[in-house]
């Protein structure tokens, strides 16, 4: 997209069959809502040797975008600790000016300065999109994300935050399909959409 | 479920990664709604050989459950002609009693009757619940289906018909998870849930 580095954007979250990735009522307290710590099973379940779409995430990722719901519900107690990928850098979308903490540099003036400043600190290595929902759909909206990867489980949680609410800049298509217990791993790549 | 038979009961559906089985505005002239074709890509794209999964629908099914906005969306001149699935008999599930016509019965007393008729011609073949998503929403409530099969496409669509409204009876687990070009299939079991 640019010529910063050779690295992807990605996305990747997980996702309900019924497409929420958080239950109702998240918090600090409940980062993925009230009940929605089943998205997580499959993780907990790849148990301590590890899962490899996890450890591919951790590996390849250069810095890291997330929200600011995103940021606060994950830095309580039980939270991401010094940063959600060791010491991956993390730039923080927000309205509120914050000073940089730690690894996490805070954002005000939009996903374009974020991504840039982003890529700068990647290199060759990927962005990792974190979400919230409402920050992925901005970036996919605006024809920024190079890769999406959902890890689509089969909780119905009847309510929460939904992933898509909206378009996606230029169409999916899947490159890689993968299984693991309780999960399907699938790597959809955006395609060329004309620039407005 | 009872003795009927040993076939299962299976809802099988193709859905966008948003969650949508139609696009908006389905009607007879657009059975998957406006631009919703794009659902069914990947049966065009499995071409005149055939796809293994469908074929197993067509071989494994001996009854087939629909709703009436589906059948009268399909019955079309480029609809289902005879039937779905050649001469397999086809439940209708109306509030408007009609007389029977070629592999159609009209059922107005709910899809408990609906399934009973079903499972008595499919034997130990299967019954088919194609939809639509409020007919199978009705049934996995009720704890009456055993699989679901979902064939899961890239596919945005923002609007239409949603598969999933509500609470599934019972939890869904991973049994199976197949590609195809432009398709990911994933068959669920539905497990147990204790009966109210």
């Amino acid at each position: 997209m640019d010529d910063m580095g050779n690295g992807r954007v990605v996305f990747d979250i997980t996702m309900s069959l019924d497409g929420y990735i958080t239950a109702p009522g998240d918090s600090q307290a409940a980062p993925l809502g009230v009940g929605g710590d089943v998205l997580h099973d499959w993780i907990a379940a790849a148990g301590a040797a590890g899962d490899p779409v996890l450890s591919r995430l951790f590996t390849e990722s250069g810095a890291v975008i997330a929200g600011r719901r995103t940021y606060d519900n994950s830095s309580g107690p039980d939270g991401w600790g010094t940063g959600p990928i060791g010491d991956v850098p993390v730039f923080v979308l927000t309205s509120r000016p914050t000073p940089p903490t730690g690894v996490f540099t805070f954002v005000t003036d939009g996903i374009k300065s974020a991504l840039t400043q982003a890529r700068a600190v990647a290199g060759d290595k990927d962005v990792y999109i974190m979400g919230g929902a409402d920050i992925a759909r901005q970036y996919l909206a605006a024809g920024l994300v190079d890769e999406v990867r959902i890890h689509h489980v089969p909780a119905v949680l009847c309510g929460g935050v939904r992933l898509f609410e909206g378009p996606v800049a230029g169409g999916l298509e899947i490159t890689d399909v993968s299984s693991g217990a309780g999960v399907t791993h699938i790597t959809y790549r955006v395609t060329e959409s004309p620039k407005p």
